[in-house]
């Protein structure tokens, strides 16, 4: 049939996701993104809804009421924390070694904060003592906020010292888009008020939701600002009411990621949290392991590593450029280019979700030493 | 197996979706969901992401190069356009005669600006020639916007006299949100130089992604801002560096949503505008003329009535909230209840996309009957 439209990409590739996101979505992820659309105040909806705030509670580890998907990208997460919780002028302690916490600062510049930055250099985690140093120095500060684990490098940043901030007016705010389902997090145990993830890592599911969870403070904070939040769409007073018990309508929920994020937490909670943390540690290890021997160097400081994302300079004389398209080209296998300080010169491996099996191990070893033969 | 996490919503409800959206998404739309999923700055999701913009283009009659679907439902197109084309202090002349203009003037006021509102009674059109007036006496209005068709009243605004505002340096903003795809739209046209739609009514697609474009006028204004605009997700200086040739990453793009709405294109242009037009225009007006008959009162106004989105109120005597329930459970078929002025004695009826059928319209009637004798 003749077509008066573009139609060049209609061909489906399948790749192995090894690199910083999206990771292969589970398979029952997939089954569930064409469960019937039905509306977003149907009964039948709105019970699944439920269920996966149910389920990220779980996952989260917290009691907080306020737990649902956001309608947008692990960013959109970062946004939405943000601008409900900072009102101008207000003072934000954000880290910075990476890519995220200074995406952090540039965000909450935008909310009309004063960012008091703790940096670090990339591949070291940041201190906690500088980051309560900081917020001692500045004791009236909204937030203290931090990236658990910094996509950019791969490094963990520790935050449950950071619970002594409960102690504090000032609230703790944590990016989880890479950790939450890979490594240990406990939102409740480590006093965190405000945190955000993505679907598209460790997850399983495709990217285009942020889960989240607000603290009662955190509710609190936001119900008692001077001016609404800047963003009407992000506005969790306004979602909390769609969500919550009231049902009133503000803006139509994207039905079929929710029900993917549904089945992809069914999935992880089935697993077990633990379970699934001791699998991304064991494949991050064997991975560790498998490319200091090839020659190629951790970027992320010992005992700091990530197991789901791993970041390596390559060994010399080898074009990392070249590598990653013929990775991809020949075997159909995606790494991630570094990104900020380290592009051009290290590479992102991520063992995410589904992607996080020893298969996925296999696989790429055995293409690269074909490549590298 | 046991489970220790909830599971009370794993039974699939299929319904036909009458209501004001989201729609039946088109059977060629689910097939896609299910794409493999590959990573964001992969060439074969590049290429899908150039094809859609391209369609999107088709759809929306544009030649304009800022052209793509933000990752986010409806309302974050609307709060796209408004966060990056004003700044704090402009002055916004803004249309309402719906909820969707009142929301417009919600976000302009969180974007600091000045909003010149000009009313109009629901269920009757805006006035061109009020909102040109109020455009002359505020001549250094940043922007007139309007609702191209009023999910909460079923009427439709005329776009086309607005084309005038070519003349001036006011931007024309419309909310195309139930319109593309389902009536005619001409942006280029009409002058029209931000647009934004959303993918769950007449294209087909479920809920997710909210199709933008820009013409250059507001491309200059994006880049002549003497800040930055207050949502760093929603920046379309930042996000247009992705979709654009610089390839630059902003955030992770939706992939499988991308696909969906590529699929939904797809099919839109493959029936051809005007056919998908005329379609709605025929079950549209078959289904006015079959309420009427049976008693219901079309509150928009004749000559301005969207076919997509019919507003009624019931006979008197009618349960509105009982009957609607009851076409769901005994039926399967989703009608919207009434918004705002109109809650509590109006349904919404929705004949969008692939619901845009005769046999939507039987099978409502079959059931209205049925319920009604």
């Amino acid at each position: 049939m003749q077509r008066d439209f573009p139609d060049n990409a209609s061909r489906h590739q399948q790749r192995l996701l090894l690199g910083p996101g999206p990771s292969n979505p589970y398979p029952e992820v997939m089954e569930a993104m064409v469960r019937p659309v039905v509306g977003h105040l149907d009964p039948a909806f709105l019970a699944v809804l439920d269920e996966t705030s149910e389920r990220l509670r779980r996952a989260f580890r917290t009691c907080n009421a306020l737990t649902l998907p956001v309608s947008g990208t692990g960013s959109a997460g970062m946004e939405a924390c943000f601008v409900n919780l900072l009102e101008p002028g207000d003072t934000a302690v954000i880290g910075a070694n990476g890519v995220f916490g200074a995406r952090m600062c540039e965000v909450a510049r935008r909310c009309g904060a004063e960012v008091v930055r703790v940096e670090e250099d990339w591949g070291r985690p940041l201190d906690p003592a500088a980051l309560l140093e900081a917020q001692r120095a500045h004791p009236g500060a909204r937030i203290v906020a931090t990236v658990h684990a910094e996509t950019s490098t791969g490094v963990r940043n520790d935050i449950e010292p950071l619970s002594v901030l409960q102690e504090t007016d000032t609230l703790l705010l944590v990016d989880a888009v890479t950790s939450l389902g890979g490594i240990p997090l406990d939102v409740d145990a480590w006093g965190i008020d405000a945190c955000y993830s993505g679907t598209q890592k460790c997850l399983g599911v495709p990217p285009g939701l942020a889960p989240l969870t607000f603290s009662e403070r955190a509710v609190e904070r936001v119900s008692s600002r001077d001016t609404p939040p800047q963003s009407w769409y992000l506005d969790m007073g306004l979602i909390g009411s769609y969500v919550g018990a009231e049902r009133r309508y503000h803006h139509t929920a994207p039905i079929s990621m929710v029900y993917a994020l549904h089945a992809g937490l069914g999935v992880l909670l089935e697993e077990g949290l633990e379970v699934s943390w001791e699998r991304h540690a064991s494949v991050g290890a064997e991975l560790h392991a498998a490319l200091s021997d090839r020659g190629f160097t951790l970027l992320a400081q010992d005992g700091n590593r990530l197991p789901q994302l791993t970041s390596v300079s390559l060994p010399d004389g080898l074009d990392e450029a070249g590598l990653r398209r013929r990775l991809l080209h020949d075997f159909d296998i995606e790494v991630g280019a570094g990104l900020g300080d380290f592009a051009g010169r290290a590479w992102r491996i991520g063992l995410m979700g589904h992607s996080a099996r020893r298969s996925s191990i296999v696989a790429l070893l055995g293409a690269l030493d074909a490549l590298l033969s």
